[in-house]
């Protein structure tokens, strides 16, 4: 399969990021979809300890979906311990085994980890054992330290690409700069809109509390101020652009549109009283 | 397929936990993985708008490797009104479309408002789109915010379980009170071993120093100071249980047992001045 030009080059890729060591892996596809987690988050040195199916593998490839860029890199060895020869670190991702005493952590807690060993320009590998079994204890006394991910007690088995995801995703994330929450604005005519001032705010809220006035909405007086206050704290909310305040502006002069209709032919609707 | 004990039940679920609504979803293994990626962080509400291939749908059944119980329990609906009409707040899993003003969350800043909203006993769903195009603008604005996962921006398309996975898995974290980072003691003829008290440790050390200072190896007498702090270091760093300071010192006595016979002997090897 070719690559696409989105899987070539760089794409994204830290080259000191953690190795993904998948040991035993049995499905191509499983090898496949793990590629793909790990371009999502920026990884990109995918080591294969005795794949079963053999290497290369077709169905590996359909799977990735495009992370042939991983895919066409990875590295097959005999054996974990020539897979984490250049490493200092090495972490197994596995249900904790109760035969050994080991560091278990969180993969947040392991993702800060690694970020601060490659800051130091220290290597990462994270082992992965077979979709069936996971590591066996012997795979698992590689590594310094366990990462458990913190699951359904009920049902806590991860497929293969799944775990790599956490655990990749985690180091993303913990380096990531993302705002937790912004609220962007629209893009139109090739552009962004800007947000509305407090001005073209304030304008609407008279343009509108003027028309409700008129229209008796706002009665009795004693219950104004409080009917005023919470209509506009709807709209506060909605951090509106100034396109969409000319848009409510449009639709308050729409609403009333028929009784002004009405009054320019002389005919005076009576007045409601409250709502 | 008869669902296994461990899928039966209520198997670790909350169900207050958010509905996770897929729209259009095309393929069957996809929604069965879904299914087990929300089991795996204790969800269960599944809910299907128009799902492609019909449903039941067999490859669901399999693909989602016994979270059975999410699958029966899965109802569809005929448009996403329809699904989420007993719920107060919709977020919309998607790449943030450019004609819409809504907040775009990362998934964990989602999480901790959707927490929050089950805290006041408010119902969440979150909508997923088809696995090739996602939301179209027009699903999109069924939503009160957007999740946007922040992935490699190269390469960040996330096939459906993923998606499913990252936000879920968020989801569970906020309320998660695994420890970051902890060192489980052995458990050995079904009991835990404990950690060695610090009096184990400081005999061992004195028994390691003994042995060093009668080989020589602790040499010359400035450097001692620093070359016991050093070795002590390195095992104290390790946490040692009670079974392994016993096993370290069978290891000194061994190291030392040749010498001691040949003593026993009459014959004393030449003392080495420093290593």
């Amino acid at each position: 399969m070719a690559g696409t030009d989105k899987s070539r080059g760089t794409a994204g890729i830290d080259p000191t990021g953690p190795a993904i060591v998948l040991v035993g892996p049995q499905l191509g596809e499983n090898i496949g979809t793990a590629a793909r987690a790990m371009l999502n988050c920026g990884l990109a040195d995918l080591r294969l300890v005795e794949p079963r199916d053999g290497w290369p593998n077709e169905k590996a490839v359909s799977a990735a979906s495009g992370a042939d860029l991983v895919i066409e890199k990875a590295r097959v060895f005999a054996g974990i311990a020539e897979a984490i020869a250049d490493c200092h670190h090495v972490y197994a991702a596995t249900a904790r085994p109760r035969e050994v005493v080991k560091a278990v952590l969180t993969p947040r807690a392991a993702a800060a980890e690694m970020r601060a060993a490659q800051a130091r320009g220290e290597r990462v590998a994270i082992l992965f054992g077979p979709e069936r079994w996971g590591l066996t204890t012997d795979q698992v006394s590689f590594a310094g330290s366990i990462i458990e991910v913190p699951l359904n007690p009920a049902f806590a088995s991860l497929n293969l690409a799944q775990a790599v995801l956490i655990v990749a995703y985690e180091w993303r994330l913990a380096a990531d700069t993302t705002p937790a929450k912004f609220i962007p604005t629209l893009e139109q005519h090739g552009g962004p809109t800007e947000l509305a001032t407090q001005d073209d705010i304030l304008k609407l809220f008279e343009h509108l509390e003027r028309e409700l006035d008129e229209s008796g909405y706002l009665y009795p007086p004693d219950k104004r101020p409080a009917m005023v206050r919470n209509l506009r704290s709807i709209f506060l909310r909605a951090n509106l652009t100034e396109p969409e305040v000319r848009s409510l502006r449009g639709v308050v002069k729409a609403l009333v549109q028929r009784r002004r209709d009405l009054e320019a032919r002389g005919i005076k609707p009576p007045r409601r009283r409250g709502s």
